[in-house]
C-alpha cells in the first residue's frame, strides 16, 4: 500500500509506522513532489489494508493506493480508493562503497559490476581488482563499478570445484580494501546469510535458488541489496514472485538479473542459453526495480560478451554483471567456467562502446519509450 | 566402484570398508550369483580409486570395476581393468512400514503413492488415509501402498497458503498409524531435514529446489529414503547430478520421480506441464534408481491424471505419486491446487486399469525391451 | 453450421443444399435419432448464417446451431440460437480398401498404419506388405490395418535421399493389389495432388508442410482422406486451424496425427521429438476429428516404439502411424531414417500389447472419461 | 567447390565452365587479390569433385578447395586438399533499384527495409511509400533503403484476410515507380513463382514455408534476390541447410532473416516470440550470407520495435525489415497485424539511433570481433 501524505505531519508517519508495526510491516519513505510525500507500506498488508479508512482520516493524509497487479511491493502501478491509477517511480538502489561513493543501481546510466568468476588466490583476485579499478579510472566511471565473484559456487555436478567458501569471502575483502570497490557475492545456505552478508557489499541469488523460498526470505530479514537472478526455467511472473518473497521481509532493495533461459534453439552450441531480453525490458514496465544482465552466463563464451551486452543496452539494461580475466594465460587455470571471462583489456573496449551508446543512441531510445509509455 | 568377491570373505569386507571409511566413504554389500557378492563403495571415489591395485590383491576379490558414466553412483554401466563392461543391476528402494511390511520400489511392480495435497485438518487427512487403506484393501495392494502430503508448501506466491507445518506432520503421523501405511512428505528447509526426517518414512525434494545443493546434501547425510522430483527446466543429466548429489552422501536410497518440464506447447491451458516420459524410460536404462511419474503436478487437472497415469505405466513406471480426495465437496476448501486431486473412487478405477496392464499388457513390453537390451 | 430436420423433408434437404451450393458451400447428412437427422453445411459459413432465420422457417426444420468455437468445421460444441450447447458426435474417417472393407478411423478401435520408411525396391515393398498383412491375418484385424510407405520424402538437406517419386506410388500401388490393404502417402507439391491423389487411398501432409496454406486446401478440394500432422514447432491451435484450411475447402475426412515436438528437453539425444500426448487427448475432447500417433518420428529409434505407442493408447488415440522393416539385414540398406523401423516381428508383439490394452484395461479409462464428461 | 586461377585465364574459366555445365552446375566468378580470381561452382558438387585432380591440372589453376561444412554452398571456411583452411570473404547480394542504384545486403551498413504490412489500397500504399522515401532522403540514405509489402499473406486462420494477391503487387509497383525504392514481396504458391517474381525485386519466403522444399528450389531456379526468414520452430541447422535448397539451384543471392522464435518464456504476452540474436551472429561466423531482422514479426508490437531493432545492430545485423504505417489513425482500418506497425515518424527516430550506432559503437565491436576471429 502507498499513502500520499503533507511534508512535515510528523506525528501521522510515526502513526502509520506504529500501525504497520503492529502487523509487523516495515515502511519506506519517499518524498515526492515538495509539498507531499508517500510512504509505502512493505510486506503481505491485506490485513493492514483493512484499516484503508482510518489511515485516509490521519491529519495530512492525501490519498491512498493499493497495488493492484499480483505483486504486491515491486509493481510500477498502484490504484486509490477512487479507481485512478499511479504510475510509481522506478526504484533507485544503493550499494555504499568503502570509498564513501554509493553505487547506484536504477539512476539513469549502466552500472558495471565486473570481476572473477571467482577468487582463487589473492594474487589473481587482486591483479583483476586493480585492473578493474583501472579501467574504472580511465573512464571515470568509478562510482559506476562494483566487484564481483563467487566464493560460494552451485555447480552441476558434486565433484566439481565449489570455491573457496570463508577463504574466497576473505580474498574479497581484501579486494575492496585495496581498491574502494564494493563487491556482490553468491549466498546458497540459508545459514550463512549472516556471515556472508556482514562481509559482502551486496548479496547474489543465483538461477538455481531463484525459487528456493526459505533462503529469499532469509536474504529478505537480512535486509542488504541483492541482486536477484531469473531461474532458466522460469517465466517473468515466477520471477517477480520470487522478488516478492525477498520483498515481503521488508527489504525492497532489489535489483533483477535477467541471466538468459533454456531453449532448444541454442542446441548446436553457438550459446549456452538464450537471452530474453523483452523480458528485462517487461520487468522495467511492470516494476519498480532496476533490472541488470549478465552476459557471461547468457553466453558462456567472452567472445559473445561484447555484442549480447550491447544488445542488453539497445534494452535499457540498469547495468550489467560481467566475468573477467587480468591476464590470457590464466585462462587454463581457472578452475570453473574459464570460457566465459572475457579479458579485462577487451572488456575495456566494451566499456567504451556502452558509454558511446549512452551518449549518442540511449536519448533516442528513451525519447520513443517515454513517448509509447505516456500514450499508454 | 564395485567390487567383487567371494563370499563368506568377512576380512576382506572388513578391510575395504576401513579404507572405505577412510576416505570417508560408505560401503554397501549385495549378495550376487550365490558364490559371489558385490561391494559398492558410495561417495566420490576420485583418491579411492588409486587403491585399485591394493583392492583387487585382497583374498577372495574377483574383480573391480570403474564406473564410466558421469554418474558415478547410480550409473547402470560399470567397466573393469580389462575394458568389459558389467551391467549392474536396478536398486530396489526400501521404506519401511509400521505395519512391518516393506514398500519396494523398483521390484517390478506399480508403487502406489497416493494422500492429500496438504494435511488441512486431523479430519480430512484421516478420512483420506482410510480410503486409501480401503482401496488398498480392495485390490490387495497395501504393501504397495504409501501415504503422501505436504506440510511445508512451497508456493510460487509469497502471500500463497504453505501448509501447516509440524503440525500437518503430527496429522501424517497419525494417519500412518492408523493405516498403517508409511508416507513420504516433502522438506525445503535443510535446518528442518533432521526434525522432519524423524517422522517422515521418506523425504522428499520438490521440483524447485531440484538443484538446491546444500539440501540435497543435508537429506543425502540423513540417509533416510528420498523421492527426487525433476526441476521443470532441467535437462535428464542435470537430475541426475542431482541424485549424485544426495549419493555421494552415502545414501543411494534415490526414487527419481518425472513431475512433467515446461514448453511453449501447453500454452492454452490444455495440462499444466509436459510429461517427458522418454526421460523416464532413459532413466531405466542408464541408471540403477526407480523411477516414478506424478500425473498430478504433470496436470494440474484430476481428470487427465487417469490417461498420463497409464502412459506412465506403458514406460515402465516403478510407481505414481497422486493427489486425491476423499469427498467432491471437499474440493471447494482445498488451499492448495484443488484441481488437481482426483477423487479416491476414481483413484480406484485407475488402480483397477493400472493392475489390469501389469497383467495383460507390461509382460510383452517387457519382454521386447530385454530383446533390445541384449542386442545393446 | 449444423441444421437439425425431420427426416424425410427431401425438399427441406433440397433447398438447403441449393441455398448452401450458392454460397460455395458442401453439406453432409448425418442421421440422428431415427427421427431426426443433421446437415452440417461445410466451409466458411459466415456469409450464409445470415440466412440463418430462413433456414428455421423452412419446414421440419427443429433448430440451427452455430459453432461458438474458433473451429467452425472441427469443433465438437456448438450453439443454438437459444444458447444451448450441443455437443457433436465425433467423426469417423472412412477409407475403402480394394478388398472391399472400410477401414475406420474414430469407430472406437485402435487402427494401425503400418509400412516401410519409403518404397526402395519393388521386392522389399512388396516383402513388408506381406509381412503387414500376415500380423492382421494372425491377429483377426485386416480390416484395421492399412499401409504406409514415402514415395515423396521432405529431407532437410537438399542432398538427401528423396524418395523414388511416381516409380514408389507405382510399387505401393502393387502392394495394396497383392495384400488388399490401402495406403496413405505424403504429398508435398500442390502440382502432384491430382496425380498422387489418383493412386493413393489417403493423402498425408507432413510436419514441414503443416502451415503450407496452398497445399492444405488443394488437398481439401481433391477431397480424399487426409492424415495432417501437427507442425513441430506448432501449437494446438495453430494445428487445428491448419485442419480448418483443409475442412473449409468441403473435405472433413481429416485425421489428425501427432508427431512430437520440439523441446530443448530431449537434448543428449533420448527420443528425437518430445510427444505431447495430452495435445492428443485435448484433440480428442475439442475436436470431432479421429487422431492417431506416429511413434517412429517422435522417437527416432525404433526400440521406443513400443513404449511410445501403448503411452499413445493410454491417451485413447484412434491409432498409430509406425515404420517398419521386415528383416534386420534390411537397416543397413534403408536410404532414410534406419534407425526407427520397428521389426516386423517386434511390432506384432505390440499389436498384441495394444490388443490386451482395449480389452482390459481401455473400458476402465473410458467409463472414467465418460464420468468426467458428462459433469463438464 | 571454390577453384582460385590467375586472372586472365579465360580458356581455363571456359573449361570450368563446361565442366559445371555438364554436371547441371552454375559457376560464379570473383575477383580475388589482384593476381587471383576464384570460381565457385555452386550447387550440389558431388560428382563434379570426383574431376579434382583434372580440374587441378588445368592452365593457371593455383587451389581448389573442397567445403568441410554440412552446408555446401553458403559454409564460410573451405579446405584444399592440402588441409588447409581458407576463410572466404562473406557475400554481398544486391538488389537493383529503378533509380539505377544497387541496395547492397553485407557490405558493411545496415540496410533498412520497411513497408506496410501489406497493400490495402494504393492511396495507402503511396502513403507509405513517400513516407519511407522521405526518411531516406532526410538521412542521406536512399540506396540503403527498400520497400517490403506482402500482397499474398500466410494466416493461421483460414478465414483472415489474405492479401490483395496481384492487385497488391501492381500497387507496389507503383510505390517502386513514384519512388525509385525496390520492394521485396512474398511468395507462398510455387506456381506464382514466376509471375510474382517478374515484378518483385526480391521474393520473400515466410517462415512457415522455411521448410517447404518445392517453394525453395523453385526461387532458386527462378534466380532473383531471396531473403529466407527463418522458421520459428527451427533450429539453426535446418535454415542452413533451407538456403542450402535455394543455392543448390543456382542462386546465391539469399537473405536470412532472423524472425524469433517460439518458446514458453513469451508466455504472458510480453513478446510475440523470442528473438535469438546469437543465432544472427552464429549465421554471420559460419556462412558467407547477409543476415537481417525482423523486429515486427518478433515482438508483434510496434512499441517493441526501436529496442529490438538496435538489439540486432549489437549483433552486427546486416539490416532489419520492418513494417510501418504512414498515420496513426489508419491503424484501425489495418487488417492484419495492425499493433505490429510502427509509426514512420517514430521509425526515424529509430533510423536515426542506427545510425549513431553505426557511427559510435560500431566501430568498436566490430574490432572486437576482429580480435576474436583472428584467435580463431
Amino acid at each position: 500500500m502507498i499513502i500520499e501524505f503533507e511534508n512535515g505531519r510528523q506525528s501521522t508517519v510515526d502513526q502509520i509506522r506504529d500501525l504497520a508495526a503492529r502487523f509487523g510491516l516495515a515502511i519506506e519513505i519517499t518524498s515526492r513532489e515538495g509539498v507531499y510525500s508517500t510512504i509505502h507500506v512493505i510486506g503481505d498488508t491485506r490485513e493492514f489494508a483493512t484499516r484503508e479508512g482510518y489511515l485516509r482520516d490521519l491529519p495530512g493524509v492525501r490519498a491512498t493506493w493499493r497495488v493492484t497487479s499480483d505483486f504486491k511491493n515491486i509493481a510500477r502501478t498502484v490504484r486509490g480508493a477512487d479507481g485512478k491509477a499511479l504510475r510509481r517511480e522506478r526504484r533507485v538502489v544503493e550499494v555504499a562503497g568503502p570509498d564513501g561513493k554509493q553505487r547506484r543501481f536504477g539512476a539513469g546510466h549502466h552500472m558495471f559490476v565486473v570481476g572473477p568468476d571467482s577468487p582463487q588466490t589473492l594474487e589473481q583476485t587482486l591483479a583483476i581488482a586493480h585492473a578493474v579499478r583501472e579501467v574504472g579510472e580511465r573512464f571515470g566511471i568509478l562510482d559506476r563499478m562494483m566487484l564481483r565473484g563467487g566464493a560460494f559456487k552451485p555447480r552441476t555436478r558434486p565433484t566439481d570445484w565449489r570455491g573457496l567458501g570463508m577463504k574466497g569471502i576473505a580474498m574479497l575483502d581484501r579486494a575492496r580494501e585495496e581498491t574502494g570497490l564494493p563487491y556482490v557475492t553468491e549466498v546458497m545456505d540459508l545459514n550463512l546469510v549472516p556471515e556472508i552478508g556482514e562481509h559482502a557489499d551486496m548479496l547474489q541469488i543465483g538461477t538455481r535458488n531463484a525459487q528456493n523460498f526459505d533462503l529469499l526470505e532469509a536474504v529478505g530479514r537480512f535486509g542488504k541489496p541483492v541482486v536477484l537472478k531469473r531461474g532458466f526455467g522460469n517465466e517473468v511472473s515466477e520471477w517477480f514472485h520470487a522478488a516478492e518473497y525477498i520483498a515481503n521481509q521488508g527489504d525492497l532493495d532489489i535489483v533483477l538479473c535477467e541471466r538468459g533461459v533454456k531453449t532448444l534453439f541454442t542446441k548446436g552450441g553457438y550459446c549456452r542459453n538464450q537471452p530474453d531480453l523483452n523480458a528485462l525490458s517487461y520487468a522495467r514496465r511492470q516494476t519498480i526495480l532496476p533490472i541488470i544482465f549478465d552476459p557471461s552466463h547468457v553466453t558462456g563464451d567472452h567472445r559473445l560478451v561484447p555484442e549480447n551486452l550491447l544488445a542488453a543496452c539497445a534494452h535499457l539494461a540498469d547495468g550489467s554483471i560481467t566475468e573477467c580475466l587480468h591476464d590470457e594465460g590464466f585462462r587454463r587455470e581457472q578452475l570453473c567456467d574459464a570460457g566465459q571471462a572475457i579479458l579485462i583489456e577487451h572488456y575495456a573496449v566494451v566499456v567504451e562502446a556502452v558509454l558511446a551508446f549512452e551518449q549518442h543512441v540511449a536519448p533516442r531510445l528513451t525519447a520513443l519509450l517515454d513517448t509509447f509509455e505516456q500514450r499508454g
